[in-house]
């Protein structure tokens, strides 16, 4: 195994990593990390039962790698705790034994921050799966952090409830990996932030001090809010063992419209008006943009352009209420209007769920169509709303004359902007243009470098850009209170201590 | 100035203390703190000017009293600071000379947060009150800590928009305050936790650093999210200077409704019935038992029997939409259907913003006409809603040869019960008989000794009720990262360390 790796942001998608590709930074194994002996894997067989310890090279596989097979660990040993004692003994040994940890989840994410950099062992939630309580009076749920999230959806809607939470990856995330990363998706613009859903939390310390906050209460003022750390935090604080999360009422009935707009203005006007005019039953604000369009309708199957001519721009209003003909009413008001403004060009309303389903796969589909055009150069950024669509014309103009498509999409109503660049190969050369640059300039506008993928191992270089200097100091000093050895997830999340992020100077 | 003082909890209201009350913990003077000098004066006064500080007797009066006159600190000098550098100044000189400091907002607490225990400087925030920037495209708001909270709702009312945060105090509080001390109120049923309002913030520490976490973005998932500590601090870990909060689209129309049920069960079931038909648009759920509403009747000018029957319970519903003949229609569908399933005996419905005042006055008012009864014992505990009312039928039990009232009301979308007992003087058996087997029920319950007020210097000491030694461990470690020296708001928030908290078997 190689003692230390270079990471590129992004890698080429399903292709073999070309040498000629701009190092972005480079990461060395830290020696201080032990090797693992046959003793711990007796010692953890002896813990968890045969089931719990894989070491087979092929079922190590999908430990190692993430779903977009961009980043690669060579971890030996992946173990499957059954509860927190289990996690408690495990994290006891290793912060004694200095072995280093990854937790893992449904190993969805987009940064690189689920997966083994080197060998570490991967501590995999999946058997801790089971939904503990709900409590139909105020809401919340208790569940073990393995569970899926669209599975925990599931048992909510048969008890008339939904989670807060809805993003692409729910048949195989878990929830513990949606609050380490602070998930964001597809219902913020109504639920909101994880921070206000997640009301407790159980959490296991590096030293396997088991932390008890699992408070089920919508209010408890008794001293500093510690969980929210957890919130977040990829796995380098603690594990997270089990949640109590707020669910929303499912609502009684949905709305899908999806609009044309002739240029970002209107799409901000028409934004401002849906705000005002729907109000409470607003439950999706999107956005993307024709070619963002283009490439679904090219790759995906069974899809078709929803209205009968092109548009520069197109938005998705979701509407979520307790009484189907007054939010149709709304709805129908708010078209009509908006229509008479000169603010959209057309529109169309899903007349039943499959309709609405088909509206939707248009947005949700975007991220797939992108991949099957090649090498994908994703980013994931939070900007000003009113000026957000500037980046993806400024990108467009700085790549103008290479062979690369940019296009823009993403969640309106939180400002954060999906801006993705396709080319039909790795192309060093349009890395080189797109990053540190892009990123730059969202520091410029006071944006995120990270809306919700998080840092994890390809973003956490660019923490300069959004984070000032005393942050990331209290920040690796709140590392350092938790898990003063560093065992928990190495080299994720903190950028690497005496390493400025690249910068655009640098390049030319 | 006395060295010590003991705390009661409470202290009889407007009454000298009696040498009788049962001694809840004693306090002493930290030795380690300075004594003010002439020459630390001149340092501050050159600082911030002659408006800048003040230390005439009767200028302190009410920076070291609280507004129920039931804390007093002994306070000689007050510092007015017009920016966050003035801060920074401030709180390095004062970490260096360890002289300690409360951070002060509008002084409204309720657990003696906000006024000095001893000679502690006030560090008063009333003259940074500006609101710097608002996004009506993000609903994002940017404003000096120091802001009146109602001030700040008026600003963002001409703009379309409204603070997520409505509480009784909202002519006096800072937004900084509320912050601090992660205030619920009356909206939370709808806008949820601070949590997830507040965006950003910038905070100066102890030492002096100035930390910008002053985020303006709905989504950041660039790190740990620290600012998140401070909410709900008390100013115990810094002193925060500016804030950016999200503020919600203001709705078009409001209706309330007061209604009568014949048991706790009634109230609970026309709850769950509201939040199913009702759904989006609720915004408020309140509750109050008969002798609650007897009290109002009773001592508040002007406010009449809603309905024409008496009934055990009533409890207050506001909704808030886009569209009145949509709410309209909804909510007299509900009320049809709550009364033709016998939920509900009676109820009306404000027919306009006076009517709407009148009923909310009904559950506002319940406060301050519990103060006109003599000496009010105040609690404010999250309990598990289906059971929450058990523990004001316990305590009248328990207290039922005395001569107390005993009333239960608060926010019963958000299970927060403000439980309080009145004797027309101070009794010390009284007290005796509710705490601590109050919070020790609380805590059987797996509830929190404090939902909304937060700990302060009367609730500190019983913090190990509801959050486990690991976590306290962790609050100790949190304090000693941001504040060393411990001069922030001293002795208040986390428990004396090796004190336990008063117990019932004590009492025996």
């Amino acid at each position: 195994m190689p003692d230390h790796k270079t990471v590129r942001t992004p890698e080429p998608r399903n292709e073999p990593q070309k040498s000629s590709a701009p190092i972005r930074h480079e990461v060395v194994r830290d020696p201080r990390f032990a090797q693992l002996s046959d003793s711990d894997i007796s010692y953890f067989t002896d813990l968890l039962g045969a089931d719990g310890v894989l070491s087979d090279e092929s079922e190590l596989q999908r430990y190692n790698n993430d779903w977009m097979n961009k980043f690669h660990g060579a971890s030996q040993l992946v173990l499957r705790p059954r509860n927190a004692s289990d996690v408690s003994a495990i994290l006891r040994y290793c912060n004694e034994r200095m072995l280093a940890v990854v937790p893992q989840g449904g190993n969805t994410g987009l940064v690189g921050g689920s997966v083994p950099v080197f060998d570490e062992i991967v501590l995999s939630m999946q058997r801790m799966n089971k939904v503990l309580s709900f409590d139909p009076y105020s809401g919340i749920v208790i569940a073990e952090s393995g569970v899926v999230l669209e599975q925990l959806n599931s048992y909510l809607e048969e008890r008339g409830f939904v989670m807060p939470l809805d993003l692409g990856a729910k048949g195989s995330c878990h929830i513990g990996g949606n609050v380490s990363t602070n998930a964001g998706g597809l219902r913020y613009v109504r639920y909101g932030s994880l921070h206000g859903n997640v009301l407790g939390m159980e959490m296991v310390l590096a030293d396997g001090r088991i932390v008890d906050n699992l408070s089920t209460l919508r209010k408890d003022n008794t001293g500093y809010d510690i969980k929210q750390l957890f919130i977040g935090a990829e796995g380098t604080l603690g594990v997270v063992t089990k949640l109590s999360v707020l669910a929303a009422r499912k609502p009684k009935c949905q709305h899908v419209a999806v609009l044309g707009c002739s240029s970002y203005d209107h799409v901000l006007k028409t934004m401002q008006f849906a705000r005002s005019e729907l109000l409470e039953i607003v439950s999706a604000l999107e956005f993307f943009d024709r070619p963002s369009l283009d490439l679904v309708l090219k790759h995906i199957p069974n899809t078709r352009d929803p209205l009968s001519s092109s548009f520069p721009f197109y938005m998705l209003i979701e509407t979520s209420g307790a009484n189907e003909e007054h939010d149709q009413e709304k709805l129908n008001r708010f078209l009509e209007s908006a229509a008479n403004e000169g603010l959209i060009e057309d529109g169309t309303v899903a007349q039943d769920t499959t309709q609405g389903h088909s509206l939707w796969q248009l947005r949700e589909s975007i991220a797939e169509s992108l991949s099957k055009e090649g090498t994908v150069y994703k980013y994931d950024i939070s900007l000003p709303t009113r000026t957000m669509y500037d980046m993806v014309e400024k990108m467009r103009e700085r790549l103008a004359d290479k062979h690369a498509g940019v296009v823009g999409y993403g969640h309106l109503g939180d400002g954060n902007l999906h801006l993705n660049v396709h080319t039909p190969h790795f192309d060093p050369e349009v890395l080189a243009l797109i990053e540190p640059y892009l990123f730059e300039q969202t520091a410029l506008e006071r944006g995120s470098v990270s809306a919700e993928h998080g840092m994890g191992l390809s973003k956490n270089v660019y923490m300069p850009l959004s984070k000032s200097v005393e942050m990331i100091d209290i920040m690796r000093q709140v590392k350092n209170m938790f898990d003063p050895k560093g065992i928990l997830n190495p080299y994720k999340v903190l950028p690497p201590p005496h390493q400025p992020p690249p910068t655009e100077a640098q390049q030319k």
